[in-house]
């Protein structure tokens, strides 16, 4: 399921990547990535809503302004985050020994850090390791870039589609939540060859980012590094796409068949998960309402935990909906698993619906669906269980 | 430390209790208990604001609105919610059939159930036990009530003080959060001798509950059934207590105290949970920022499962504190274990600091602070740690 195929890995044109051990991380795997471009590219990217950012994503916020990147330095071990103005001088020393090996300017290179929070990035260990990492450069390095870049997550996450036109749209992330002992890092990097436009470049990844990444919850905590970045190296020559064609629909339709898959995997990769449940909610008084009841439900413990158990606990989910802020009437609430109805107009179905629920629940991918009856809104959150595992990681004494 | 004394549970004027098994709760132990004054007392509840309340909740808040009670009927095993107009009428009935065995006029009654979402209160094996119930009243029995209250708790939560002027005030409570494998639901039940106004009787209980109950959090969840209700016999001569006298003052530093031990009690016995922290954030920008600063570090699976593991991860405090809502600036930010600081303007502090928190951190009791440094706003919740057995007693298959 989670395995890497040549096809999944095959060069993108425009693009290469390399990966070596710059001893950042405690077990001495390779912990320092990076991609480059041939020429500098149309880019886009979108950082953490958290009110405490990491230092490079204060510093890839500024340099991402002007829509052009072309290289990605990542490191993980390190999270360079709650660093202050050395953290900041640190991820810019990092990027500056970068832009000197490769003769390009500093300000086109994007840094990404995950790891443990309020140590400063060894920027001497990543400037030591730069020349090595430059001569590594290919473009058939993708898996250990994709490598590299884990943490504890179990796989590698990659996703690739070609659109109709011949355009690859190829993204490496790693996952979150749960898998952290110490943080819960999403970051996502996307390359591709179409020509975007630098408008179109932005709105596309925000769009699709909002529905898939913004859509998944692992334990309800948002990282101070989190990082998404879009690279168009425009190598496959064609029309630019500006959004109103049909190229930029079939480009818009992959890049989030992309974002979705590697969501999807970063949920299933939470420690001790066994399920990736979507949490659905329709028949909402709005948009907004929908979004905070998935979102409640998507996040409550009680309600994780009656999933790890494979319990259809419906009561949990209804009280949870209940205090989400949602306007709706209990009595005209419907609630499902998958198909099985268990709720309806706010009470329990009769007759024996629970071994079907239960069966439901033992797949590793099904949803609960909420109707409210209030409305049209609607939203979803992908989550997963809360089981032993979680509490294991989590609760190691950090040494 | 849990243990109740005679002097804990010696009678209060005014009032007699009962408990009896009415073969509610699977395990046949004591879950019908009431208690009854003399005579009309002057009376306030609250009730939980989750949008889906339980039938008791929906029943009592209207009864309650006159100012008046003389009797709580209460019921552990099942919680009557989610139950539509037959959990209605099932919790009318039973407060009829006490109401009538009683002599008094049912309207007096407060229903107050808990346990099991979604099964309608078995009305006839209360009514057939009712008899006995009435049989049973006791000046002498406080602890037998506060037994047949409790669902999974470990140990009968009961609190008193007596005011300068002589008042008795006891409280008596169930909890709550992570110890019941289907529902979360905190009753309190508050008595006293003391004369007080009706306006002042709801405002004093509305002001002490904000105070305690509602800086609670186990698991961040809100029951259905969430009953907090206070009943004053008068039994006890004197001037009544308006709110505008010294004898007001002191009953309410009273009835605050008996709430507040009654919380803590409810958060020690918190399923898996090893330690009470109290969340403190001060320099808020306001009192609301504050709130929710504290309540999204309180309610962090991150941070909870670092403090069961003993770990001063002061990361994800700070991070929790970034995706609060709550404005600051993260070179502002000072947080304490204790009297152990940590992190001095946004940076972990020099030095060893490690042992000295992480000792603060094994203690059964300790606070957890953050100044924000943004004004003067502050707030605290109590919250427990989340260990391996809140995942196993909530993922257990309901059965």
């Amino acid at each position: 399921m989670h395995e890497l195929t040549p096809e999944l890995t095959a060069p993108v044109a425009g693009f290469r990547w390399a990966a070596v051990r710059a001893g950042i991380k405690k077990n001495g795997n390779p912990d320092l990535a990076v991609v480059v471009a041939e020429k500098p590219c149309v880019a886009a990217a979108f950082f953490t809503s958290n009110r405490v950012k990491a230092a490079p994503v204060l510093l890839g916020a500024k340099r991402v302004k002007s829509g052009k990147l072309q290289a990605v330095l990542v490191n993980a071990g390190c999270a360079n985050a709650c660093t202050g103005a050395p953290g900041l001088r640190a991820a810019g020393l990092a990027t500056a020994a970068l832009a000197a090996e490769l003769g390009v300017n500093e300000k086109l290179v994007l840094p990404s850090s995950t790891g443990v929070i309020g140590v400063l990035l060894p920027h001497e260990k990543i400037t030591a390791s730069v020349p090595q990492l430059v001569e590594a450069l290919s473009s058939r390095s993708i898996e250990a870039f994709a490598r590299a870049i884990m943490t504890t997550d179990r796989w590698p996450k990659v996703a690739r589609r070609i659109t109709r036109q011949g355009f690859t749209v190829l993204g490496i992330a790693k996952g979150a939540g749960m898998i952290h002992p110490n943080f819960a890092t999403t970051l996502a990097y996307v390359v591709t060859d179409a020509p975007l436009g630098t408008t179109f470049a932005r709105q596309v990844l925000k769009r699709c980012a909002t529905a898939t990444f913004e859509c998944i919850s692992v334990d309800g905590d948002t990282s101070t590094n989190d990082t998404i970045a879009l690279l168009a190296s425009g190598a496959k020559p064609g029309k630019k796409l500006l959004g109103d064609d049909a190229a930029s629909r079939a480009f818009e339709r992959a890049l989030r068949e992309v974002l979705h898959d590697l969501s999807e995997s970063i949920v299933a990769d939470g420690e001790g998960a066994e399920h990736v449940v979507r949490i659905e909610v329709t028949g909402a008084k709005s948009e907004k309402d929908a979004k905070r009841a998935a979102l409640r439900v998507a996040t409550s413990s009680l309600v994780k935990a009656a999933i790890h158990g494979k319990d259809p606990n419906w009561g949990r989910i209804l009280s949870s909906l209940g205090t989400s802020g949602a306007a709706f009437n209990e009595a005209r609430v419907r609630l499902w698993f998958d198909d099985v109805l268990v709720v309806n107009k706010g009470l329990v179905v009769a007759g024996d619906w629970e071994p079907a629920a239960h069966a439901v629940m033992t797949k590793p991918k099904f949803t609960i669906r909420a109707d409210l009856g209030a409305g049209r809104g609607k939203a979803h959150y992908l989550t997963c269980d809360l089981g032993h595992e979680y509490v294991r990681i989590n609760a190691d004494y950090r040494s």
